[in-house]
Protein backbone atom coordinates (compact mmCIF):
# COMPACT_ATOMS: atom_id res chain seq x y z
CA UNK A 1 0.00 0.00 0.00
CA UNK A 2 1.86 3.50 -0.96
CA UNK A 3 -0.61 5.15 1.36
CA UNK A 4 -1.04 4.81 5.30
CA UNK A 5 -4.99 4.37 6.22
CA UNK A 6 -6.50 6.51 8.74
CA UNK A 7 -8.89 4.92 11.32
CA UNK A 8 -12.40 5.14 10.46
CA UNK A 9 -13.82 8.28 12.35
CA UNK A 10 -15.38 7.23 15.83
CA UNK A 11 -18.48 5.78 16.09
CA UNK A 12 -17.88 4.52 11.89
CA UNK A 13 -18.43 1.02 11.14
CA UNK A 14 -18.52 -1.37 8.46
CA UNK A 15 -20.41 -3.99 7.83
CA UNK A 16 -22.80 -5.80 4.88
CA UNK A 17 -25.59 -4.42 3.81
CA UNK A 18 -28.74 -5.10 5.60
CA UNK A 19 -32.42 -5.23 4.21
CA UNK A 20 -33.58 -2.73 5.77
CA UNK A 21 -31.02 0.14 4.59
CA UNK A 22 -33.17 1.43 2.35
CA UNK A 23 -30.94 5.05 2.11
CA UNK A 24 -27.89 3.32 0.50
CA UNK A 25 -30.51 4.24 -2.92
CA UNK A 26 -29.74 7.84 -2.28
CA UNK A 27 -25.80 7.07 -1.25
CA UNK A 28 -26.17 5.34 -4.83
CA UNK A 29 -27.34 8.51 -6.64
CA UNK A 30 -23.83 9.86 -6.30
CA UNK A 31 -22.82 7.22 -9.23
CA UNK A 32 -25.76 7.28 -11.49
CA UNK A 33 -29.64 7.29 -12.12
CA UNK A 34 -30.69 4.94 -9.59
CA UNK A 35 -34.57 5.42 -10.59
CA UNK A 36 -37.74 4.34 -8.49
CA UNK A 37 -37.58 1.31 -5.84
CA UNK A 38 -39.67 0.79 -3.02
CA UNK A 39 -38.48 -0.58 0.25
CA UNK A 40 -40.24 -3.90 -0.58
CA UNK A 41 -38.08 -3.94 -3.61
CA UNK A 42 -35.13 -2.84 -2.09
CA UNK A 43 -35.28 -5.50 0.77
CA UNK A 44 -36.25 -8.53 -1.80
CA UNK A 45 -33.27 -7.72 -4.11
CA UNK A 46 -30.78 -7.13 -0.49
CA UNK A 47 -32.13 -10.94 0.97
CA UNK A 48 -32.05 -12.73 -2.73
CA UNK A 49 -27.71 -11.31 -2.43
CA UNK A 50 -27.93 -12.75 1.36
CA UNK A 51 -29.40 -15.99 -0.07
CA UNK A 52 -26.19 -16.02 -2.67
CA UNK A 53 -23.77 -15.21 -0.55
CA UNK A 54 -21.10 -17.33 -1.56
CA UNK A 55 -21.60 -14.67 -4.70
CA UNK A 56 -22.95 -11.28 -3.55
CA UNK A 57 -21.15 -9.18 -0.81
CA UNK A 58 -22.15 -6.45 -0.25
CA UNK A 59 -20.94 -3.89 2.48
CA UNK A 60 -21.93 -0.42 3.92
CA UNK A 61 -19.89 2.19 5.98
CA UNK A 62 -22.25 3.50 9.04
CA UNK A 63 -21.30 7.02 10.98
CA UNK A 64 -21.86 7.73 14.58
CA UNK A 65 -25.35 8.08 13.95
CA UNK A 66 -25.90 4.80 12.75
CA UNK A 67 -26.76 6.40 9.19
CA UNK A 68 -25.37 4.76 6.14
CA UNK A 69 -22.71 6.78 4.24
CA UNK A 70 -21.18 5.10 1.90
CA UNK A 71 -21.53 1.37 0.37
CA UNK A 72 -19.80 -0.97 -2.09
CA UNK A 73 -20.12 -4.56 -3.29
CA UNK A 74 -17.80 -7.28 -4.43
CA UNK A 75 -19.14 -10.40 -6.31
CA UNK A 76 -17.02 -13.67 -6.94
CA UNK A 77 -17.35 -15.15 -10.02
CA UNK A 78 -16.71 -18.98 -10.35
CA UNK A 79 -14.38 -19.88 -13.02
CA UNK A 80 -13.00 -22.68 -14.76
CA UNK A 81 -9.11 -21.39 -15.20
CA UNK A 82 -6.95 -20.80 -12.65
CA UNK A 83 -7.49 -24.82 -11.00
CA UNK A 84 -11.78 -23.81 -11.14
CA UNK A 85 -10.17 -20.19 -9.67
CA UNK A 86 -12.41 -17.20 -8.29
CA UNK A 87 -12.16 -13.36 -9.26
CA UNK A 88 -13.78 -11.05 -7.32
CA UNK A 89 -15.55 -8.07 -8.91
CA UNK A 90 -15.88 -4.71 -7.04
CA UNK A 91 -18.57 -2.44 -8.48
CA UNK A 92 -20.76 0.45 -6.85
CA UNK A 93 -18.52 2.08 -4.46
CA UNK A 94 -20.36 5.31 -3.73
CA UNK A 95 -19.82 7.53 -0.88
CA UNK A 96 -22.39 10.33 0.19
CA UNK A 97 -20.88 13.56 -1.13
CA UNK A 98 -20.69 14.92 2.58
CA UNK A 99 -18.01 12.38 3.90
CA UNK A 100 -15.46 12.90 1.18
CA UNK A 101 -11.99 13.24 2.76
CA UNK A 102 -12.21 10.34 5.29
CA UNK A 103 -10.55 7.72 3.36
CA UNK A 104 -14.08 6.55 3.29
CA UNK A 105 -13.97 4.65 -0.05
CA UNK A 106 -10.53 3.22 0.99
CA UNK A 107 -11.65 1.58 3.76
CA UNK A 108 -14.26 -0.30 1.51
CA UNK A 109 -12.11 -1.11 -1.34
CA UNK A 110 -9.63 -2.57 1.23
CA UNK A 111 -12.74 -4.73 3.22
CA UNK A 112 -13.76 -5.96 0.03
CA UNK A 113 -11.00 -6.59 -1.35
CA UNK A 114 -9.68 -9.10 2.19
CA UNK A 115 -13.12 -10.43 1.67
CA UNK A 116 -11.99 -11.59 -1.75
CA UNK A 117 -9.06 -13.04 -0.46
CA UNK A 118 -10.16 -14.77 2.90
CA UNK A 119 -13.08 -16.11 0.11
CA UNK A 120 -10.14 -17.76 -1.96
CA UNK A 121 -10.03 -15.58 -4.96
CA UNK A 122 -6.99 -15.30 -6.92
CA UNK A 123 -7.48 -11.61 -7.98
CA UNK A 124 -9.74 -9.23 -7.44
CA UNK A 125 -10.84 -6.78 -10.48
CA UNK A 126 -12.61 -3.67 -10.92
CA UNK A 127 -13.68 -0.74 -13.52
CA UNK A 128 -12.91 2.76 -13.46
CA UNK A 129 -12.38 6.21 -14.82
CA UNK A 130 -8.75 7.16 -16.13
CA UNK A 131 -9.10 9.91 -13.36
CA UNK A 132 -9.68 7.04 -10.43
CA UNK A 133 -6.20 5.28 -11.36
CA UNK A 134 -3.95 7.06 -8.88
CA UNK A 135 -6.77 6.34 -6.04
CA UNK A 136 -7.01 2.77 -6.94
CA UNK A 137 -3.29 2.29 -6.98
CA UNK A 138 -3.01 3.87 -3.32
CA UNK A 139 -5.65 0.66 -2.67
CA UNK A 140 -2.77 -1.71 -3.94
CA UNK A 141 -4.28 -2.14 -7.50
CA UNK A 142 -2.80 -1.74 -11.12
CA UNK A 143 -3.45 -1.20 -14.20
CA UNK A 144 -4.73 -4.73 -16.13
CA UNK A 145 -6.38 -3.78 -18.85
CA UNK A 146 -8.97 -1.56 -21.08
CA UNK A 147 -12.92 -1.88 -20.18
CA UNK A 148 -15.16 -2.12 -22.77
CA UNK A 149 -19.11 -1.91 -22.80
CA UNK A 150 -21.96 -1.61 -25.29
CA UNK A 151 -25.65 -0.21 -23.76
CA UNK A 152 -28.70 -1.08 -25.21
CA UNK A 153 -31.48 1.32 -26.06
CA UNK A 154 -34.42 0.53 -23.92
CA UNK B 1 -21.67 -3.74 -36.43
CA UNK B 2 -18.80 -1.88 -38.18
CA UNK B 3 -17.62 -5.19 -40.04
CA UNK B 4 -19.80 -7.95 -42.14
CA UNK B 5 -19.76 -11.36 -40.07
CA UNK B 6 -19.58 -14.30 -42.01
CA UNK B 7 -22.26 -17.55 -41.47
CA UNK B 8 -20.42 -19.94 -38.87
CA UNK B 9 -19.17 -22.46 -41.28
CA UNK B 10 -21.35 -25.54 -42.42
CA UNK B 11 -21.74 -28.20 -39.74
CA UNK B 12 -20.68 -25.31 -37.00
CA UNK B 13 -23.10 -24.79 -34.02
CA UNK B 14 -23.24 -22.41 -30.80
CA UNK B 15 -25.12 -24.27 -27.97
CA UNK B 16 -24.88 -23.72 -24.03
CA UNK B 17 -21.80 -25.98 -22.03
CA UNK B 18 -22.38 -28.84 -20.97
CA UNK B 19 -21.14 -30.70 -17.93
CA UNK B 20 -19.96 -33.54 -20.63
CA UNK B 21 -17.84 -30.48 -22.52
CA UNK B 22 -14.95 -31.77 -20.71
CA UNK B 23 -12.56 -30.58 -23.74
CA UNK B 24 -13.12 -27.13 -22.71
CA UNK B 25 -10.40 -26.75 -20.49
CA UNK B 26 -7.47 -27.90 -23.41
CA UNK B 27 -9.47 -24.46 -24.98
CA UNK B 28 -9.05 -22.37 -22.07
CA UNK B 29 -5.33 -23.28 -21.84
CA UNK B 30 -4.80 -21.27 -25.02
CA UNK B 31 -5.87 -18.15 -22.31
CA UNK B 32 -4.35 -19.04 -19.25
CA UNK B 33 -3.31 -21.67 -16.49
CA UNK B 34 -5.89 -23.95 -16.34
CA UNK B 35 -4.42 -26.62 -13.80
CA UNK B 36 -5.52 -30.09 -12.77
CA UNK B 37 -9.64 -30.57 -13.05
CA UNK B 38 -11.29 -33.89 -12.97
CA UNK B 39 -14.18 -34.65 -15.23
CA UNK B 40 -16.24 -35.12 -12.04
CA UNK B 41 -15.30 -31.25 -10.99
CA UNK B 42 -15.51 -30.08 -14.58
CA UNK B 43 -18.90 -31.21 -14.53
CA UNK B 44 -20.15 -30.44 -11.38
CA UNK B 45 -18.91 -26.83 -11.72
CA UNK B 46 -20.86 -26.74 -15.11
CA UNK B 47 -24.20 -28.49 -13.39
CA UNK B 48 -23.77 -25.18 -10.77
CA UNK B 49 -23.65 -22.74 -13.45
CA UNK B 50 -26.69 -24.68 -14.94
CA UNK B 51 -28.72 -24.08 -11.59
CA UNK B 52 -27.72 -20.71 -11.49
CA UNK B 53 -28.43 -20.27 -15.04
CA UNK B 54 -30.25 -16.31 -14.18
CA UNK B 55 -26.63 -15.75 -13.53
CA UNK B 56 -23.89 -17.78 -15.44
CA UNK B 57 -24.67 -18.50 -19.40
CA UNK B 58 -21.53 -20.27 -21.16
CA UNK B 59 -21.19 -21.29 -24.74
CA UNK B 60 -19.40 -23.36 -26.52
CA UNK B 61 -19.23 -23.34 -30.40
CA UNK B 62 -18.80 -27.03 -31.94
CA UNK B 63 -17.43 -27.97 -35.40
CA UNK B 64 -18.76 -30.25 -37.97
CA UNK B 65 -17.36 -32.81 -35.90
CA UNK B 66 -19.38 -31.89 -32.60
CA UNK B 67 -15.56 -31.28 -31.17
CA UNK B 68 -15.74 -27.83 -29.02
CA UNK B 69 -13.35 -25.62 -30.37
CA UNK B 70 -14.59 -22.30 -28.97
CA UNK B 71 -16.38 -20.96 -25.46
CA UNK B 72 -16.94 -18.31 -23.97
CA UNK B 73 -19.48 -17.05 -20.39
CA UNK B 74 -21.50 -14.45 -20.00
CA UNK B 75 -22.61 -13.83 -16.64
CA UNK B 76 -25.24 -11.50 -15.17
CA UNK B 77 -25.12 -9.01 -12.33
CA UNK B 78 -27.68 -7.95 -10.05
CA UNK B 79 -27.67 -3.80 -9.15
CA UNK B 80 -29.48 -1.51 -7.40
CA UNK B 81 -28.53 0.97 -9.56
CA UNK B 82 -30.41 1.64 -13.16
CA UNK B 83 -33.87 0.39 -11.03
CA UNK B 84 -32.41 -2.79 -9.51
CA UNK B 85 -30.75 -2.51 -13.66
CA UNK B 86 -28.74 -5.90 -14.42
CA UNK B 87 -24.98 -5.86 -16.25
CA UNK B 88 -23.66 -8.59 -18.23
CA UNK B 89 -19.81 -9.74 -17.96
CA UNK B 90 -18.62 -11.12 -20.64
CA UNK B 91 -15.42 -13.46 -19.09
CA UNK B 92 -12.66 -16.10 -21.03
CA UNK B 93 -13.12 -15.95 -24.89
CA UNK B 94 -11.32 -19.09 -25.91
CA UNK B 95 -10.91 -20.52 -29.18
CA UNK B 96 -8.89 -23.27 -30.40
CA UNK B 97 -5.73 -22.49 -31.57
CA UNK B 98 -6.47 -24.30 -35.38
CA UNK B 99 -9.59 -22.65 -35.00
CA UNK B 100 -8.19 -19.00 -35.84
CA UNK B 101 -10.04 -16.61 -38.86
CA UNK B 102 -13.07 -18.36 -38.70
CA UNK B 103 -14.79 -15.55 -36.59
CA UNK B 104 -15.84 -17.84 -33.96
CA UNK B 105 -14.82 -15.13 -31.34
CA UNK B 106 -16.78 -12.92 -32.85
CA UNK B 107 -19.80 -15.27 -33.53
CA UNK B 108 -19.15 -15.92 -29.65
CA UNK B 109 -19.27 -12.60 -28.32
CA UNK B 110 -22.20 -11.64 -30.25
CA UNK B 111 -24.30 -14.57 -28.85
CA UNK B 112 -23.41 -14.04 -25.42
CA UNK B 113 -24.10 -10.29 -26.11
CA UNK B 114 -27.90 -10.96 -27.03
CA UNK B 115 -28.24 -12.96 -24.31
CA UNK B 116 -27.37 -10.16 -22.20
CA UNK B 117 -29.93 -7.92 -23.61
CA UNK B 118 -32.70 -10.47 -23.93
CA UNK B 119 -32.30 -11.27 -20.20
CA UNK B 120 -32.64 -6.77 -19.66
CA UNK B 121 -29.41 -6.39 -19.39
CA UNK B 122 -28.76 -2.56 -19.49
CA UNK B 123 -24.95 -3.06 -20.97
CA UNK B 124 -22.71 -5.91 -21.46
CA UNK B 125 -19.17 -4.90 -20.01
CA UNK B 126 -15.40 -6.78 -20.46
CA UNK B 127 -12.04 -6.15 -20.06
CA UNK B 128 -9.45 -7.48 -22.48
CA UNK B 129 -5.81 -6.16 -23.40
CA UNK B 130 -4.86 -2.56 -25.14
CA UNK B 131 -4.48 -5.43 -28.66
CA UNK B 132 -7.67 -6.82 -28.63
CA UNK B 133 -9.58 -3.39 -28.69
CA UNK B 134 -10.07 -2.96 -31.87
CA UNK B 135 -11.38 -6.63 -32.33
CA UNK B 136 -14.11 -5.81 -29.67
CA UNK B 137 -14.79 -2.24 -31.38
CA UNK B 138 -15.57 -4.19 -34.74
CA UNK B 139 -18.36 -6.38 -32.48
CA UNK B 140 -19.57 -3.02 -31.43
CA UNK B 141 -18.30 -2.36 -27.79
CA UNK B 142 -16.52 1.32 -27.38
CA UNK B 143 -13.60 1.80 -24.83
CA UNK B 144 -15.59 2.91 -21.32
CA UNK B 145 -12.22 2.69 -18.63
CA UNK B 146 -9.79 1.47 -17.14
CA UNK B 147 -9.55 -2.36 -15.57
CA UNK B 148 -8.07 -2.18 -12.68
CA UNK B 149 -6.52 -5.85 -10.74
CA UNK B 150 -4.51 -6.93 -7.89
CA UNK B 151 -3.07 -10.44 -7.61
CA UNK B 152 -2.76 -12.23 -4.12
CA UNK B 153 0.16 -14.66 -3.52
CA UNK B 154 -0.91 -18.43 -3.09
Amino acid sequence: MSTTLKQLPEGYKIRPMEPTDYSVLKILEVLTTVGSISEEQFSLQVEEWKLNDRIYNPLVVTNNNDDVVACGMLFVEFKLIHELGKVGHIEDIAVRSDQQGLQLGKHLILALTEIARSKGCYKVILDCDEKNVGFYQKCGYSVAGVEMSIRFDK
